[in-house]
Order: C-alpha cells, then structure tokens, then sequence
C-alpha cells in the first residue's frame, strides 16, 4: 500500500528532515538494500557506512542521533523511537493479510460449538464438541479444535495447529501451524518389566497476547494445567512439557526444551536451544544462554551459560581456562622435570 | 465421574483409614492442590508436609508408610502400589474419551482400504489404497495414512499425524498430533558437485503398545526396516533416523535424535536431547543423560554424561576439575616462580 | 518389479562376473541381509567379511576392488561407481509411487490458481489465491499453499506440509509432511514491559532440487527473503531462522538451528543438532561437527567442533586435556608440596 512520505512521517510521528516529503513510499526495507521508494532505519551505528551509497528515499533515526553523508535524495525521519515507528510504517505499508469474515462451508462443526461474530474458519477446520471461538478470531485452514476448548478474542490459528481438547486459549493469541498444544504428557511407570501409562488429564491454558511457534509442542498437565503467561513469545520447534507454569512476557526461543513442572518466571529469556530440566525454577529476568542445560534453580536476574549451566562470568573464566589447559598440561611436566632436578641437587 | 470413596478405594484395591468412606470423590489433584471432593496421593516423603494443611478427601499411601498430621477429615488409602491404585483412581474419575464408532462422511478412503469393526474414522482422514485398520482403532481427524500402511488394533491416532506407505503399527499404539512416521531418510552421494538422493524404499515398523509423541519423526529405511520395539515410549519433537534398530520398553525424552543405523537395546533410556550419532550400539539399559552426545558404543547397564559422552563418573569428576581449573592456573603461576627464585637460590 | 540380472546390469552400467545373469533380481537389500534374488553393493572394505556367507544374486563392486570369497551363486556387477549404480538398481527394482495426474475433487482452489499440466493434487490441499504449481507437481493430501505462492516443476510436497503466503519454491523441490515454510520470524521489541513484534513481511524463496524434511521449519524474512539455495538437503526437524542465506549444495542434518540474518555458504554441511547464533557466516565447504554451537564466523574449508566452537583439532586436544585434568590437580598438589619442602631445606 503506498504512501506519501509526508503521511507516512505523520502516521509514525516522526519530523522529516531534507529529501522530498512527496515522494511516494511503496515498502520498507533494511538498510543495505533499501533503495528509492523505500523506507528504512538506522538505530545502530554499525550499519551507519551503509547510508552514503543508499538510494532510499527516508529512513528512520532518533532525535540527536548523528549520521553522516546523508544523500540529498534521503529525507531523515527523526524520531523518539525509531524501532517502534519503523514498525508502524511496516504495518501501514506492508498490511497483514485479513481473512474475509466468513465459516468455509467445509469446515466441520460439531455439537453445541459456540461461535462469536466476525470470525473467519477456513476450510477443512475441524471445531470439536461444545468449543468456543471468541469474536474476530481467524482459525485457518486444517485447524483441529478438541472437545471442549476454547478460544479467546482475535486469535489467528494457521493451518493444521491442533488445540487438544479442554485447552483454553486467551485473546490475541498467535498460534502458527503445526503446533500441538494439549497433546499428553510424557509420563510412566515403570512396573513389570514395562512402563505404565500415567494418565494425563489436565489440560493448558494459554494467557493473552502469547505467540507460539510452527511445530512447537505444549503438553496437557498430568492433573491441573500447564500455564503460558500473558505476552510471553515462544519460537518454533520448543518441547514444554506437562504442568510448566511459563510466566508472562517470557522469551523461549527456538528448539528450547522444558521437562516438565518448572516455573519459568515472568521477563526470563531463555536462548536457542536451551534445555530445563524437570522441577526447575527459572528466576524472574534470568537469562539462559544458548544451548545451556539447566539442572538445577537459577536466580532471578541472572545470566547462565553452558551445560551444565553456571553463572556466565565463571562459565566464561573456565572457557579461557580450558583454552590454556594443554598448555598447562607441558608447563606442569617442566615444572616436575625442574624440581627433580633441584631435589637431586639439594 | 464422581464415585463414593469406598468404591473408589475397592476399584483400587486399597483399604480406607480414617475420613469417609461415603464422600463422594469427583476428580483427583496433586498433594499440593487437593481440596476436599479430591483424592491424591503422598509416594514421596518430601511431599509430606503438605499433608497437615490439606483438605483432599483421600491420599494414597503405601503400607507402612508413616503419614503424621492427617487432617481429620482425610481418608489414608492404603494399598501395596500407591502410585499404580493412583493411576486407576485418575482413570476412573478422568475417564479417556470415547470417540463415537463411525466413518466420517467426509474421510477419503481409497480403493480396498481394509476396516476392523468397531472404528472410529474422523473427518478429513485420508486411508490410502490397500491400508488396513485393526479393530477398535481411532483414527482421529485429518490423520493420513499411506498406501499398503497397515494399523493394528486399539491403536489410537491423532489429528495429522501422517503415516506413509507401508509402514506397519501394532496394536494399542499411540500417536500424538503432528508425527510424521515413515518419511524418506537423510541418504544422499555427493558426485560431480552435487548431492544425489539415496531412494529410500524401506519402510517403519512400530510394534504393540508404544506411544510416540507430537511431531516426532522416524524416517523409513533405506533398505529394509526402521523398528521401533514393543512398548517404547518416546517423546515429543524426537528425530529417529533411517534403519535404527529401537529394542523393547526404551524411553527416548523429549528432542532427542538418533542419526542412522543404530541400535538401541531393550530398556535403554535417553534423556532430553540427547544425541546418537550413527552406526551406535546403546545396551540394554544404559542411560544417556540428558544433552548427551554419543559418538561410539555405550555398554549395557552403564550411565554416561556430556558431550562427547562419558561414563558419568568420570564424566562428573572432569566437570568438578574443570570448576578449579581458573584457580590452578594461577597456582601453577605461583609455583613456577617459586621454583625460578629457588633455582637462583641454589 | 523384478528384472532379469543381465537387464539390470545393462541399465546400471555394470559386467557381469561371475554367477548367474539369467536369475531374477526383485530387489535390493544391504550386503547383511541380502538374499537370494536381491542385488547388493560392496564400497567398504569393513563390510567384505559378509560376501562368503551371503546368498545374494549379485554384489555391486567397483573395478579393480579385490573381493575374496564370492560365493559361486553370486554374480560380481563390477563398475566404475558402485554406489551410483545401485542406486539405479533401487530405482528401477522399487520404482516411486507415481500419483495419478488428478486434481482431487476434495481440493480447494481459491481464485485465480494457475495449475500447470500433468499434476497431482490431492484430496483437502488447499491452494490459496494466485498462487502458481508448475508442471508435473504432486501436491498430496491435506497440502496447504498460501495465496501468492509459487511452486516449481516436478515438486512433490507431501501430506500437511504447509507453504504460507508469497514463499516461492523451484524445480524438483521435495518438502516432506508437517514442514512449516514460511511462517513469521521470532521478532519482538521490549517497550513499556512487554514484547511488541516486529511484522515479518518478507518471504522464502527454496531454488531448485532442494529437499526439506519433516517437521522442518524456515522462517519467513521480517523485509527481504530468506533463501535455501540450489541442492541443499535440510533434514527432519530444522530450524532456520528468518533472513538466513543458505548457499548451494549445504547439507544441514536432523534438529539443527539456525537463529537469523545468518550467511551459510555452498557445501557447508551442519550436522545433527548444530546450532548458529545470529548474524554469522559459515564459510564455504565448512564443516560443523554434531551439536556444535557457533557463536562467530567460521572460515571456508575449516571443520569446527563444541559450544562453543572451536578447530576441530583444537578442541579434541582440549577434550584429551580435560580426561587428564582431574590427575593434573593431584600432580600439582604434589609439586606444591614437594616445592614447600624443598624451599625449608633452602
């Protein structure tokens, strides 16, 4: 959808500064290959180089941050916080897709499915026994709804996720394809030589504004109910499994795997495939670097890495220290040589 | 499916001391969360001091364990097992779904597609050319299943998972959303600059009895057979390659991955994420803790850690010497200057 | 489909040594197992010990590799590639199942679809508006396509693969069931306490003779696209990030992660379970050995190993340094002693 510059300024709240306020913006790009009728950002000064030979018409920057070289085709858009205008002229420019409002006629609805107005379910969906679907959701194509479950406001469910039966779901919810949500947990016992199903008959409730990734996998609790607090993002091809309590505006990113009843505390990120195992406790804000493998409880506002995992600064000296070591290893032998050397002389 | 407590406590094969017996039960919860109207259980003496503040109606107990502080109001359930009388507790008060005995209207059965009695065919199934279900098998909605593929008997298989041509299921086999059994293996030759696909025109063979969890893959053979043996369970998101041999009663957790032509033996367990490269023998019972890679043969009975793996000891011991590795370093610094002024000395 | 040894042999480019070229060859089965009427290879010298015992009709062996032994009912098939000619061996004795060229009348076609000739589109695919499938494509059941998307020639997308909107996709392209491509990147700014996402706008464009396996998941680009290059192999389960650039001819084995903005070079090979932070390049004909984690750029032609990464030779010498770190701090607790003795004689 293109747009005047000079709108475009407007709708993001950003000052224009040279180049031409009429000229007509059809899409945004990064800075290294934006060129004319495209807008970009600069908010990080190592890509600033790119800005002399660029051909885009505007870009985005904060008010009192220098660039140089700005070419006389560029307007600047000066702003308090380019990030989150650049943003909103992505959105203007480049408009989320909006399914017509309407219930594909093979789509399957079983008995007593309550449905709110404005939704759009595609073909093949297939919406269990007393579900529920909140007003403006989109449920797309192939979506499975189990019995019982329910869906909040303005969800958007890509083809072929599985919603278990009993799952409940928040507003705003993103769920991309391929995610299982609800399947049963991992549990057993192990008896006569063989393991023993534990029945898992709780279910997972999915708070608002929670995002989940395609192919990403969160069990039902064995009893009670495995948690997604509100806002927290979840990449693809995550395992959490049954009665975690993941807190609000958690970031697990992708291949990340939780065992199973860990409490994840609100604002903790936890890094590409990092793993937890079970009965663990993540802290408020704390940090899980990349591929660490967590044991044990990390404190609040902590950084871990490594596997296992320890507070970053020491996990970081012991990296250093295993790079000297067969060094070390020669030192130590010269060091024995010399000493039975001064032992004989002594 | 409320009961009375003191049918509850015979369907269990336990004995009831104390509380009432004439409660009605209506759904079971853990020792932390029970109220009254549930039953629980208490296995584990770390859990026992929830016991003085709980309102739960009942609690499974082991003969002679020792339980202090029960509330008046609550009914001890003695019994040999109380783990396993918990289990058929949850599954009397939680009892699993029964899916109506019937062919969708809108599942595509190709031409002789053999049906067992007693099916459950849901919506937008497809059954390939020549498959075969057993008797009393829930082939949930969406599930595709590939030409000659066979399916045993009360197996129970949901939303999309995807079974491909010719493999064959056993009976009482689980399969979670989203499981993909059968794709083509990872099987190329690299000639003339490029990479030359290896055809793949084995086939899986998963025996009586084993649950395989969401979107879990287990690629076909190459040549002849991917098996996965009587009773294993294996969890979510696990990568099972071309031509492993999986024994009986194995456990795979969650995101572990077994390259190619491995075998591993009967009650073998690899934790969460762990790692087999090919052509690995696990024994029989070893475990391969969690994050664990292996590069060579683990021995039957034995525990290895780390990556690559070791035995857990030795395993455990480097890990200790690594954490006093930074402080060697300057130890050995001291001595060698020690030793220098000592050497001048004499 | 059985054939007559000499015909096999023929079409395969191979002589006859040996046993009996009238016998009926109906399939082809690994130099452990093979049996009478089943044609093998031998290209490793490990496995020669199998040939005296075998009953198989004949042995592919390249010219001039010495085999003892043979069994007088075997027949040598020797050639210049013997493992390029069994592969044509496989092919023509276990074709590939061919669908029938027929667009299901359970498919859903959405406005303005071009359908090139020859395809197979299968019951529930759903193919959105304006999307493209080139000439002699197999979309099979349950496929999704989104609007604007692009298929190439002679592509087979199997069951439940999901193609979102505007991805495009080349010739020969293979896309295994539950593959998720082209779902949104994980992008998110922090603002006022909660995650704000960033739109994923861009695309994925996958060249020619690419095969991604199941459950793999590529991310759209947030502007731009992300790109897998001509012949690469991507196996079950991977994770590729949004704005990623995979060269031509990369091999990326089972459950590796690849986070963003990454640059993988032609012939890289990532094996299983490697993981790339953000940002970085892998050089051309790489190698990334099992569950390494790569936090920097690694150079053309280098093999690295651990998390973090390192030259492999670098980092076995580290690995056969820790295994004698735990003796080394005896050793220099000993010297310590030793020295503080010998500094009292002083």
């Amino acid at each position: 959808m293109p747009v005047i510059l000079r709108e475009l300024a407007d709708f993001c709240g950003a000052r224009i500064e040279g180049g031409d306020a009429s000229a007509l913006i059809h899409s945004a790009a990064d800075i290294m290959t934006a060129q004319s009728g495209q807008v970009t950002q600069l908010t990080n000064s190592r890509y600033a180089g790119h800005i002399k030979d660029s051909t885009a018409s505007a870009c985005f920057v904060a008010e009192g941050f220098v660039v140089e070289n700005v070419p006389p085709g560029m307007a600047l858009l000066v702003c308090a916080d380019p990030e989150i205008s650049f943003i909103k002229a992505v959105e203007l420019l480049h408009p989320a897709r909006i399914y017509r409002r309407q219930i594909s006629p093979q789509a399957v609805l079983e008995d007593n499915v309550v449905l709110g107005s404005e939704l759009y379910i595609g073909p093949y969906a297939v919406i269990g026994e007393n579900a529920l679907i909140g007003d403006g959701s989109e449920v797309l194509a192939g979506v499975y709804i189990g019995k019982n479950a329910k869906i909040g406001k303005n969800c958007r469910i890509h083809p072929y996720a599985v919603i278990y039966d009993d799952v409940e779901i928040g507003d705003n919810v993103i769920i991309h394809s391929g995610a299982v949500i609800g399947a049963e947990g991992f549990g057993y016992k192990f008896r006569n030589g063989a393991h023993v199903k534990v029945p898992q008959v709780g279910n997972v409730i999915i708070e608002d504004n929670v995002e989940i990734g395609a192919n990403t996998c969160i069990d039902r609790g064995a009893l009670g109910s495995t948690v997604i607090g509100m806002g927290s993002k979840i990449d693809n091809l995550v395992q959490i499994g049954h009665n975690n309590k993941v807190g609000k505006h958690v970031i697990m990113c992708g291949q990340t795997g939780v065992s199973g009843s860990c409490t994840i505390e609100d604002y903790a990120i936890l890094a590409g495939s990092a793993g937890v195992a079970d009965h663990v406790t993540i802290g408020r804000g704390a940090v899980v670097m990349a591929r660490s493998g967590i044991a044990g409880d990390v404190k609040a506002g902590t950084q871990v890495f490594g596997s296992p995992a320890k507070d970053k600064k020491v996990a970081y000296k012991e990296q250093v220290a295993i790079s000297k070591l067969p060094e070390l290893l020669k030192k130590v032998k010269v060091l024995e040589e010399r000493l039975s050397l001064l032992e004989k002389d002594v």
